[in-house]
Protein backbone atom coordinates (compact mmCIF):
# COMPACT_ATOMS: atom_id res chain seq x y z
CA UNK A 1 0.00 0.00 0.00
CA UNK A 2 1.16 3.50 -0.97
CA UNK A 3 -0.12 6.70 1.11
CA UNK A 4 -0.26 9.71 -0.85
CA UNK A 5 -0.87 13.34 0.86
CA UNK A 6 -2.38 16.34 -1.05
CA UNK A 7 -4.05 19.59 -0.25
CA UNK A 8 -7.36 20.66 -2.07
CA UNK A 9 -6.73 23.15 -4.39
CA UNK A 10 -9.64 26.44 -4.72
CA UNK A 11 -9.22 25.54 -8.61
CA UNK A 12 -10.55 21.86 -7.40
CA UNK A 13 -13.72 23.21 -5.83
CA UNK A 14 -17.40 23.75 -7.50
CA UNK A 15 -19.94 26.11 -6.51
CA UNK A 16 -21.35 23.49 -4.23
CA UNK A 17 -17.85 24.47 -2.35
CA UNK A 18 -16.68 20.80 -2.28
CA UNK A 19 -14.27 19.07 -4.90
CA UNK A 20 -15.84 18.78 -7.69
CA UNK A 21 -16.28 15.16 -8.10
CA UNK A 22 -13.94 14.66 -11.64
CA UNK A 23 -10.99 15.85 -9.52
CA UNK A 24 -10.96 12.43 -7.72
CA UNK A 25 -9.80 11.01 -10.75
CA UNK A 26 -6.99 12.80 -11.10
CA UNK A 27 -5.94 12.25 -7.46
CA UNK A 28 -5.85 8.70 -8.25
CA UNK A 29 -3.88 9.18 -11.03
CA UNK A 30 -1.61 11.13 -8.61
CA UNK A 31 -1.33 8.36 -6.43
CA UNK A 32 -0.95 5.67 -8.66
CA UNK A 33 2.24 7.58 -10.15
CA UNK A 34 3.40 7.25 -6.39
CA UNK A 35 2.70 3.95 -5.94
CA UNK A 36 4.80 3.35 -9.63
CA UNK A 37 7.55 5.41 -8.71
CA UNK A 38 7.99 3.26 -5.03
CA UNK A 39 8.38 -0.01 -6.91
CA UNK A 40 11.43 2.11 -8.52
CA UNK A 41 10.46 3.21 -11.92
CA UNK A 42 8.87 5.99 -12.47
CA UNK A 43 5.68 6.19 -15.00
CA UNK A 44 7.71 8.97 -16.81
CA UNK A 45 10.33 5.87 -17.68
CA UNK A 46 8.05 3.32 -18.38
CA UNK A 47 6.51 5.94 -20.90
CA UNK A 48 9.28 6.89 -22.42
CA UNK A 49 10.47 3.05 -23.04
CA UNK A 50 7.15 2.44 -25.16
CA UNK A 51 4.60 1.22 -22.54
CA UNK A 52 1.39 3.77 -21.54
CA UNK A 53 -1.10 2.74 -19.21
CA UNK A 54 -4.49 4.13 -20.67
CA UNK A 55 -7.73 4.28 -17.94
CA UNK A 56 -9.80 1.71 -19.74
CA UNK A 57 -12.15 1.31 -16.48
CA UNK A 58 -13.12 3.80 -13.31
CA UNK A 59 -15.36 3.66 -10.44
CA UNK A 60 -15.83 6.00 -7.90
CA UNK A 61 -18.66 6.08 -4.42
CA UNK A 62 -18.70 9.73 -2.79
CA UNK A 63 -19.03 8.76 0.96
CA UNK A 64 -18.35 12.59 1.45
CA UNK A 65 -16.86 15.73 0.13
CA UNK A 66 -13.55 17.04 0.37
CA UNK A 67 -13.39 20.99 0.66
CA UNK A 68 -10.65 23.61 -0.48
CA UNK A 69 -7.65 23.16 1.80
CA UNK A 70 -8.18 20.29 3.22
CA UNK A 71 -5.23 17.51 3.13
CA UNK A 72 -6.52 14.19 2.05
CA UNK A 73 -4.87 10.92 2.28
CA UNK A 74 -5.00 8.47 -0.68
CA UNK A 75 -4.35 5.28 0.00
CA UNK A 76 -3.27 2.86 -3.21
CA UNK A 77 -3.45 -0.69 -3.17
CA UNK A 78 -3.11 -3.27 -6.25
CA UNK A 79 -6.06 -5.16 -6.72
CA UNK A 80 -5.17 -7.63 -9.97
CA UNK A 81 -2.62 -7.76 -12.58
CA UNK A 82 -3.77 -9.59 -15.67
CA UNK A 83 -2.15 -10.25 -18.79
CA UNK A 84 -2.78 -7.07 -20.25
CA UNK A 85 -4.26 -4.92 -17.39
CA UNK A 86 -3.99 -3.37 -14.01
CA UNK A 87 -6.07 -2.97 -11.27
CA UNK A 88 -5.95 -0.42 -8.35
CA UNK A 89 -7.93 0.43 -6.01
CA UNK A 90 -8.09 3.98 -3.69
CA UNK A 91 -9.39 5.25 -0.42
CA UNK A 92 -9.48 8.52 -0.31
CA UNK A 93 -9.83 9.82 3.34
CA UNK A 94 -9.44 13.52 5.25
CA UNK A 95 -6.16 13.33 7.00
CA UNK A 96 -7.15 15.00 10.14
CA UNK A 97 -10.17 13.52 10.94
CA UNK A 98 -9.97 10.10 9.09
CA UNK A 99 -12.93 10.31 7.41
CA UNK A 100 -13.88 8.48 4.33
CA UNK A 101 -14.27 10.45 1.32
CA UNK A 102 -14.34 8.47 -1.77
CA UNK A 103 -13.33 4.71 -2.67
CA UNK A 104 -12.06 4.31 -6.50
CA UNK A 105 -10.97 2.04 -9.08
CA UNK A 106 -9.31 2.05 -12.01
CA UNK A 107 -8.19 -0.78 -14.70
CA UNK A 108 -5.24 0.55 -16.50
CA UNK A 109 -4.59 -1.52 -19.49
CA UNK A 110 -0.97 -1.76 -21.31
CA UNK A 111 -0.32 0.29 -24.58
CA UNK A 112 2.47 0.38 -27.11
CA UNK A 113 3.49 3.96 -28.81
CA UNK A 114 0.95 3.07 -31.34
CA UNK A 115 -1.90 2.86 -28.95
CA UNK A 116 -2.38 -0.53 -29.46
CA UNK A 117 -3.26 -2.79 -26.75
CA UNK A 118 -0.11 -4.74 -25.82
CA UNK A 119 0.67 -7.49 -22.91
CA UNK A 120 2.43 -5.78 -20.06
CA UNK A 121 5.91 -5.73 -20.37
CA UNK A 122 7.39 -8.73 -18.28
CA UNK A 123 9.22 -6.90 -16.26
CA UNK A 124 6.80 -4.26 -15.62
CA UNK A 125 4.56 -7.44 -14.25
CA UNK A 126 7.28 -9.43 -12.27
CA UNK A 127 8.05 -5.85 -10.35
CA UNK A 128 4.11 -5.46 -9.87
CA UNK A 129 4.61 -9.22 -8.65
CA UNK A 130 6.60 -8.51 -5.96
CA UNK A 131 3.73 -6.58 -3.68
CA UNK A 132 1.11 -8.65 -4.76
CA UNK B 1 -33.13 10.48 -24.82
CA UNK B 2 -31.42 13.85 -25.25
CA UNK B 3 -28.17 13.99 -27.69
CA UNK B 4 -25.33 16.64 -26.97
CA UNK B 5 -22.91 17.23 -29.00
CA UNK B 6 -19.09 19.22 -27.85
CA UNK B 7 -16.27 19.43 -29.86
CA UNK B 8 -13.01 18.31 -27.56
CA UNK B 9 -10.54 21.03 -26.27
CA UNK B 10 -6.90 21.31 -26.71
CA UNK B 11 -7.22 21.54 -22.92
CA UNK B 12 -9.13 18.60 -22.62
CA UNK B 13 -5.82 16.25 -24.63
CA UNK B 14 -2.90 15.28 -22.55
CA UNK B 15 0.44 14.05 -23.39
CA UNK B 16 -0.88 10.95 -24.82
CA UNK B 17 -2.63 12.64 -27.28
CA UNK B 18 -6.40 12.02 -26.45
CA UNK B 19 -8.23 13.19 -24.23
CA UNK B 20 -7.54 12.37 -20.35
CA UNK B 21 -10.19 10.44 -18.98
CA UNK B 22 -11.37 12.73 -15.88
CA UNK B 23 -12.87 14.80 -18.69
CA UNK B 24 -15.43 12.54 -19.52
CA UNK B 25 -17.26 12.79 -16.36
CA UNK B 26 -17.31 16.80 -17.05
CA UNK B 27 -19.04 15.84 -20.76
CA UNK B 28 -21.68 13.35 -18.90
CA UNK B 29 -21.89 16.95 -16.46
CA UNK B 30 -22.79 18.62 -19.76
CA UNK B 31 -25.01 16.02 -21.06
CA UNK B 32 -27.10 15.86 -17.96
CA UNK B 33 -27.81 19.38 -17.68
CA UNK B 34 -28.87 19.46 -21.07
CA UNK B 35 -31.13 16.37 -20.30
CA UNK B 36 -32.53 18.33 -17.38
CA UNK B 37 -32.81 21.27 -19.31
CA UNK B 38 -34.80 19.79 -21.86
CA UNK B 39 -37.31 18.44 -19.22
CA UNK B 40 -38.17 21.95 -19.04
CA UNK B 41 -36.53 23.45 -15.76
CA UNK B 42 -32.64 23.74 -15.47
CA UNK B 43 -30.73 22.55 -13.04
CA UNK B 44 -29.47 26.06 -12.43
CA UNK B 45 -33.05 27.33 -11.35
CA UNK B 46 -33.39 23.73 -9.38
CA UNK B 47 -30.22 24.63 -7.37
CA UNK B 48 -31.09 28.37 -6.96
CA UNK B 49 -34.51 26.85 -5.31
CA UNK B 50 -32.74 24.38 -2.67
CA UNK B 51 -32.18 21.32 -4.38
CA UNK B 52 -28.79 20.29 -5.31
CA UNK B 53 -27.74 17.04 -7.18
CA UNK B 54 -24.52 15.55 -5.96
CA UNK B 55 -22.65 12.96 -8.09
CA UNK B 56 -22.31 9.61 -5.40
CA UNK B 57 -21.41 6.96 -7.68
CA UNK B 58 -19.89 6.99 -11.11
CA UNK B 59 -18.16 4.34 -13.27
CA UNK B 60 -16.75 4.87 -17.07
CA UNK B 61 -15.51 2.38 -19.62
CA UNK B 62 -13.35 3.54 -22.24
CA UNK B 63 -13.68 2.01 -25.67
CA UNK B 64 -11.57 3.88 -27.57
CA UNK B 65 -10.09 7.60 -27.24
CA UNK B 66 -11.76 11.13 -28.32
CA UNK B 67 -9.11 12.97 -29.73
CA UNK B 68 -8.61 17.05 -30.47
CA UNK B 69 -10.94 18.59 -32.25
CA UNK B 70 -13.29 15.42 -32.62
CA UNK B 71 -17.07 16.02 -32.28
CA UNK B 72 -18.40 13.86 -30.05
CA UNK B 73 -21.83 12.57 -29.12
CA UNK B 74 -23.33 12.32 -26.27
CA UNK B 75 -26.80 10.43 -25.47
CA UNK B 76 -28.11 10.49 -21.83
CA UNK B 77 -30.80 8.39 -20.48
CA UNK B 78 -32.42 7.83 -17.28
CA UNK B 79 -32.17 4.48 -16.06
CA UNK B 80 -33.16 4.79 -12.45
CA UNK B 81 -34.93 7.44 -9.95
CA UNK B 82 -35.21 6.26 -6.47
CA UNK B 83 -36.97 8.28 -3.37
CA UNK B 84 -33.37 9.54 -2.96
CA UNK B 85 -31.15 8.98 -6.16
CA UNK B 86 -31.38 9.53 -9.71
CA UNK B 87 -29.08 7.27 -11.68
CA UNK B 88 -28.29 8.64 -15.29
CA UNK B 89 -26.14 6.61 -18.28
CA UNK B 90 -24.00 7.95 -21.35
CA UNK B 91 -22.93 6.79 -24.53
CA UNK B 92 -20.25 8.90 -25.80
CA UNK B 93 -19.41 8.25 -29.87
CA UNK B 94 -17.68 9.67 -32.39
CA UNK B 95 -20.34 11.98 -34.53
CA UNK B 96 -18.66 11.21 -37.87
CA UNK B 97 -18.11 7.68 -37.83
CA UNK B 98 -20.19 6.43 -34.82
CA UNK B 99 -17.61 4.82 -33.17
CA UNK B 100 -18.06 4.16 -29.51
CA UNK B 101 -15.91 5.99 -27.34
CA UNK B 102 -17.04 5.55 -23.73
CA UNK B 103 -19.93 4.14 -21.83
CA UNK B 104 -20.39 5.99 -18.28
CA UNK B 105 -22.94 6.20 -15.79
CA UNK B 106 -23.89 8.35 -12.62
CA UNK B 107 -25.88 7.81 -9.80
CA UNK B 108 -26.67 11.20 -7.54
CA UNK B 109 -27.96 12.04 -4.56
CA UNK B 110 -30.60 14.72 -3.78
CA UNK B 111 -28.63 17.15 -1.12
CA UNK B 112 -30.53 20.33 0.79
CA UNK B 113 -28.70 23.96 1.39
CA UNK B 114 -27.10 22.23 3.55
CA UNK B 115 -25.48 19.36 1.97
CA UNK B 116 -27.90 16.48 3.64
CA UNK B 117 -29.22 13.90 1.99
CA UNK B 118 -33.14 14.77 1.30
CA UNK B 119 -35.79 12.76 -0.78
CA UNK B 120 -36.24 14.14 -4.51
CA UNK B 121 -38.86 16.93 -4.56
CA UNK B 122 -41.82 15.17 -5.70
CA UNK B 123 -41.81 18.00 -8.71
CA UNK B 124 -38.35 16.50 -10.00
CA UNK B 125 -39.80 13.22 -9.49
CA UNK B 126 -42.76 13.77 -11.08
CA UNK B 127 -40.58 15.03 -14.11
CA UNK B 128 -38.33 12.31 -14.20
CA UNK B 129 -41.71 10.19 -14.36
CA UNK B 130 -42.44 11.06 -17.49
CA UNK B 131 -39.85 9.99 -19.17
CA UNK B 132 -39.00 6.98 -17.88
CA UNK C 1 -13.64 38.81 -36.25
CA UNK C 2 -14.52 35.56 -35.11
CA UNK C 3 -17.42 34.69 -32.34
CA UNK C 4 -17.90 31.85 -30.44
CA UNK C 5 -20.35 30.67 -27.90
CA UNK C 6 -20.20 28.74 -25.34
CA UNK C 7 -22.36 27.42 -22.33
CA UNK C 8 -20.55 27.71 -18.90
CA UNK C 9 -19.84 24.32 -17.33
CA UNK C 10 -20.91 23.32 -14.09
CA UNK C 11 -17.11 21.85 -13.71
CA UNK C 12 -15.84 25.65 -14.67
CA UNK C 13 -17.18 27.01 -11.36
CA UNK C 14 -15.43 27.25 -7.96
CA UNK C 15 -16.67 27.78 -4.47
CA UNK C 16 -16.80 31.42 -5.01
CA UNK C 17 -19.93 30.90 -7.26
CA UNK C 18 -18.50 31.86 -9.98
CA UNK C 19 -16.34 30.66 -12.99
CA UNK C 20 -12.55 29.92 -11.52
CA UNK C 21 -10.34 32.66 -13.48
CA UNK C 22 -7.83 29.93 -15.56
CA UNK C 23 -10.79 28.81 -17.18
CA UNK C 24 -11.02 31.83 -19.33
CA UNK C 25 -7.67 30.88 -20.81
CA UNK C 26 -9.48 27.90 -21.85
CA UNK C 27 -12.09 29.61 -23.53
CA UNK C 28 -9.78 31.66 -25.38
CA UNK C 29 -7.77 28.79 -26.42
CA UNK C 30 -11.78 27.30 -28.02
CA UNK C 31 -12.23 30.66 -29.35
CA UNK C 32 -8.67 31.09 -31.12
CA UNK C 33 -9.20 27.56 -32.85
CA UNK C 34 -12.98 28.55 -33.80
CA UNK C 35 -11.11 31.50 -35.70
CA UNK C 36 -8.19 29.17 -37.12
CA UNK C 37 -10.74 27.07 -38.82
CA UNK C 38 -12.99 29.59 -40.18
CA UNK C 39 -9.51 30.70 -41.92
CA UNK C 40 -9.67 27.26 -44.08
CA UNK C 41 -7.55 24.78 -42.07
CA UNK C 42 -8.51 23.57 -38.84
CA UNK C 43 -5.41 23.91 -36.37
CA UNK C 44 -5.49 20.43 -35.67
CA UNK C 45 -4.24 20.37 -39.46
CA UNK C 46 -1.39 22.55 -39.10
CA UNK C 47 -0.26 20.38 -36.06
CA UNK C 48 -0.43 17.44 -38.03
CA UNK C 49 1.91 19.17 -40.56
CA UNK C 50 4.68 19.92 -37.79
CA UNK C 51 3.41 23.15 -36.95
CA UNK C 52 2.65 23.58 -33.47
CA UNK C 53 1.28 27.08 -31.75
CA UNK C 54 2.46 27.42 -28.16
CA UNK C 55 1.05 29.95 -26.10
CA UNK C 56 3.95 32.25 -25.31
CA UNK C 57 2.29 35.29 -22.86
CA UNK C 58 -1.12 35.34 -21.92
CA UNK C 59 -2.58 38.49 -20.28
CA UNK C 60 -6.93 38.83 -18.79
CA UNK C 61 -8.70 41.38 -17.39
CA UNK C 62 -11.97 40.03 -15.41
CA UNK C 63 -14.35 42.95 -15.08
CA UNK C 64 -17.53 41.06 -14.07
CA UNK C 65 -17.51 36.85 -13.83
CA UNK C 66 -19.43 34.77 -15.64
CA UNK C 67 -21.61 31.90 -14.16
CA UNK C 68 -22.76 28.64 -13.93
CA UNK C 69 -25.24 28.35 -17.39
CA UNK C 70 -24.24 31.31 -18.68
CA UNK C 71 -24.31 31.61 -22.29
CA UNK C 72 -21.29 33.95 -23.56
CA UNK C 73 -19.87 35.26 -26.22
CA UNK C 74 -16.03 35.44 -26.91
CA UNK C 75 -15.09 37.65 -29.56
CA UNK C 76 -11.75 37.08 -31.71
CA UNK C 77 -9.70 39.43 -32.95
CA UNK C 78 -6.11 39.13 -34.58
CA UNK C 79 -3.94 41.55 -33.06
CA UNK C 80 -0.62 41.32 -34.57
CA UNK C 81 1.20 38.76 -37.23
CA UNK C 82 5.08 38.75 -36.32
CA UNK C 83 7.67 36.19 -38.33
CA UNK C 84 7.65 34.00 -35.32
CA UNK C 85 4.42 35.11 -33.09
CA UNK C 86 1.05 35.82 -33.45
CA UNK C 87 -1.44 37.75 -31.22
CA UNK C 88 -5.01 36.99 -30.51
CA UNK C 89 -7.31 39.51 -28.40
CA UNK C 90 -10.44 38.07 -26.91
CA UNK C 91 -13.49 40.15 -25.54
CA UNK C 92 -15.50 37.84 -23.01
CA UNK C 93 -19.41 38.80 -22.94
CA UNK C 94 -22.67 37.28 -21.50
CA UNK C 95 -24.49 36.63 -24.92
CA UNK C 96 -27.94 38.07 -23.13
CA UNK C 97 -26.99 41.10 -21.35
CA UNK C 98 -24.04 42.09 -23.82
CA UNK C 99 -22.37 42.65 -20.03
CA UNK C 100 -18.36 42.28 -20.95
CA UNK C 101 -16.95 39.66 -18.59
CA UNK C 102 -13.10 39.47 -19.49
CA UNK C 103 -10.72 41.07 -22.25
CA UNK C 104 -7.56 38.56 -22.78
CA UNK C 105 -5.19 38.40 -25.11
CA UNK C 106 -2.60 35.58 -26.13
CA UNK C 107 0.80 35.64 -28.06
CA UNK C 108 1.74 32.11 -29.53
CA UNK C 109 5.08 30.99 -30.62
CA UNK C 110 5.12 29.51 -33.90
CA UNK C 111 7.59 25.82 -32.72
CA UNK C 112 8.71 22.82 -34.74
CA UNK C 113 8.24 19.00 -34.18
CA UNK C 114 11.01 19.65 -31.68
CA UNK C 115 9.90 22.42 -29.87
CA UNK C 116 11.97 24.78 -30.96
CA UNK C 117 11.00 28.54 -32.35
CA UNK C 118 10.72 28.47 -36.08
CA UNK C 119 9.66 31.09 -38.74
CA UNK C 120 5.81 31.22 -38.83
CA UNK C 121 4.79 29.05 -42.07
CA UNK C 122 4.12 31.35 -45.27
CA UNK C 123 1.29 29.63 -46.15
CA UNK C 124 -0.11 30.47 -42.28
CA UNK C 125 1.46 34.01 -42.93
CA UNK C 126 -0.17 34.68 -45.91
CA UNK C 127 -3.64 33.20 -44.58
CA UNK C 128 -3.60 35.52 -41.62
CA UNK C 129 -2.44 38.49 -43.93
CA UNK C 130 -5.62 38.29 -45.56
CA UNK C 131 -7.87 39.58 -42.67
CA UNK C 132 -5.78 41.87 -41.18
CA UNK D 1 8.76 35.45 -0.45
CA UNK D 2 6.90 31.86 -0.14
CA UNK D 3 8.39 28.73 -2.27
CA UNK D 4 6.01 26.08 -2.88
CA UNK D 5 6.94 23.45 -4.47
CA UNK D 6 5.12 20.71 -6.81
CA UNK D 7 4.89 17.49 -8.81
CA UNK D 8 3.74 18.08 -12.29
CA UNK D 9 0.53 16.01 -12.78
CA UNK D 10 -0.35 14.00 -16.11
CA UNK D 11 -3.98 15.95 -16.36
CA UNK D 12 -2.11 18.90 -16.33
CA UNK D 13 -0.12 18.29 -19.76
CA UNK D 14 -1.42 18.43 -23.28
CA UNK D 15 -1.14 16.22 -26.46
CA UNK D 16 2.02 18.96 -27.26
CA UNK D 17 3.58 16.77 -24.61
CA UNK D 18 4.06 19.56 -22.06
CA UNK D 19 2.11 21.61 -19.25
CA UNK D 20 -0.96 23.26 -20.73
CA UNK D 21 -0.35 26.77 -19.96
CA UNK D 22 -4.05 27.76 -18.20
CA UNK D 23 -2.81 25.18 -15.50
CA UNK D 24 0.58 27.41 -14.55
CA UNK D 25 -2.18 29.89 -13.00
CA UNK D 26 -3.69 27.20 -10.89
CA UNK D 27 -0.12 26.50 -9.78
CA UNK D 28 -0.10 30.39 -8.54
CA UNK D 29 -3.21 30.08 -6.94
CA UNK D 30 -1.46 26.98 -5.16
CA UNK D 31 1.20 29.11 -4.25
CA UNK D 32 -0.52 32.05 -3.25
CA UNK D 33 -2.20 29.96 -0.64
CA UNK D 34 1.18 28.90 0.65
CA UNK D 35 2.27 32.33 0.68
CA UNK D 36 -0.80 33.45 2.87
CA UNK D 37 -0.98 30.43 4.92
CA UNK D 38 2.81 31.31 6.00
CA UNK D 39 1.35 34.90 7.28
CA UNK D 40 -0.80 33.00 9.99
CA UNK D 41 -4.26 32.68 8.67
CA UNK D 42 -5.34 30.64 6.36
CA UNK D 43 -7.39 32.19 3.37
CA UNK D 44 -9.47 29.16 3.50
CA UNK D 45 -10.11 30.81 6.93
CA UNK D 46 -9.95 34.76 5.69
CA UNK D 47 -13.18 34.01 3.29
CA UNK D 48 -14.77 32.43 5.58
CA UNK D 49 -14.71 34.78 7.45
CA UNK D 50 -16.34 36.99 4.54
CA UNK D 51 -13.30 38.63 2.60
CA UNK D 52 -12.52 36.81 -0.94
CA UNK D 53 -9.81 37.56 -2.81
CA UNK D 54 -10.80 37.16 -6.79
CA UNK D 55 -8.61 37.42 -9.67
CA UNK D 56 -8.86 40.93 -11.31
CA UNK D 57 -6.15 40.64 -13.52
CA UNK D 58 -3.12 38.23 -14.50
CA UNK D 59 0.03 38.05 -16.44
CA UNK D 60 2.01 34.81 -17.67
CA UNK D 61 5.00 34.70 -19.72
CA UNK D 62 6.19 31.21 -20.64
CA UNK D 63 9.86 30.95 -21.44
CA UNK D 64 10.36 26.86 -21.11
CA UNK D 65 7.78 24.11 -20.64
CA UNK D 66 7.11 22.28 -17.44
CA UNK D 67 7.22 18.31 -18.19
CA UNK D 68 5.27 15.44 -16.74
CA UNK D 69 6.07 14.18 -13.15
CA UNK D 70 8.74 17.55 -12.68
CA UNK D 71 9.07 19.10 -9.47
CA UNK D 72 8.71 22.39 -10.13
CA UNK D 73 9.44 25.06 -7.34
CA UNK D 74 7.15 28.69 -7.46
CA UNK D 75 8.55 31.87 -5.65
CA UNK D 76 6.17 34.35 -4.17
CA UNK D 77 6.52 37.70 -3.77
CA UNK D 78 3.93 40.23 -2.99
CA UNK D 79 4.37 43.09 -5.69
CA UNK D 80 2.13 45.82 -4.06
CA UNK D 81 -1.08 46.46 -1.69
CA UNK D 82 -3.19 48.88 -2.38
CA UNK D 83 -6.66 49.52 -1.33
CA UNK D 84 -9.22 47.60 -2.98
CA UNK D 85 -6.57 45.21 -4.76
CA UNK D 86 -3.23 43.07 -3.86
CA UNK D 87 -0.46 42.11 -6.48
CA UNK D 88 1.56 38.78 -6.20
CA UNK D 89 4.55 38.14 -8.52
CA UNK D 90 5.32 34.79 -9.54
CA UNK D 91 8.33 32.65 -10.64
CA UNK D 92 8.44 29.24 -11.75
CA UNK D 93 11.66 27.29 -12.16
CA UNK D 94 12.52 23.70 -12.52
CA UNK D 95 13.47 22.06 -8.74
CA UNK D 96 16.32 20.33 -10.35
CA UNK D 97 18.17 22.48 -13.01
CA UNK D 98 16.96 25.80 -11.96
CA UNK D 99 15.63 26.51 -15.45
CA UNK D 100 12.90 29.64 -15.60
CA UNK D 101 9.92 28.08 -17.04
CA UNK D 102 6.98 31.02 -16.06
CA UNK D 103 7.00 34.64 -14.77
CA UNK D 104 3.36 35.04 -13.79
CA UNK D 105 1.68 37.89 -11.80
CA UNK D 106 -2.20 38.43 -10.65
CA UNK D 107 -4.13 41.54 -9.11
CA UNK D 108 -7.03 40.21 -6.90
CA UNK D 109 -9.31 42.29 -5.51
CA UNK D 110 -10.90 42.03 -2.30
CA UNK D 111 -14.91 41.49 -2.32
CA UNK D 112 -17.44 41.22 0.31
CA UNK D 113 -20.07 37.84 0.61
CA UNK D 114 -22.21 39.24 -1.82
CA UNK D 115 -19.41 39.60 -4.23
CA UNK D 116 -18.86 43.59 -4.03
CA UNK D 117 -15.81 45.07 -4.48
CA UNK D 118 -14.87 46.80 -0.71
CA UNK D 119 -11.49 47.57 1.14
CA UNK D 120 -8.99 45.14 2.02
CA UNK D 121 -9.85 44.36 6.30
CA UNK D 122 -7.60 46.63 7.87
CA UNK D 123 -6.15 43.10 9.54
CA UNK D 124 -5.27 41.40 6.24
CA UNK D 125 -3.12 45.10 4.99
CA UNK D 126 -1.53 45.01 8.42
CA UNK D 127 -0.15 41.20 7.85
CA UNK D 128 0.54 42.19 4.62
CA UNK D 129 2.34 45.40 5.90
CA UNK D 130 4.63 43.35 8.10
CA UNK D 131 6.50 42.01 4.82
CA UNK D 132 6.35 44.49 1.99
Amino acid sequence: MQVTELRVRYAETDQMGVVYHANYLIWCEVARTDFIRALGTPYAEWERSGVALAVAEATMRCHAPARYDDVVRIATTLAAVKSRTITFEYLITHANTGARLVSASTTLVSLDRDGRVQALPRAMRELFATIS
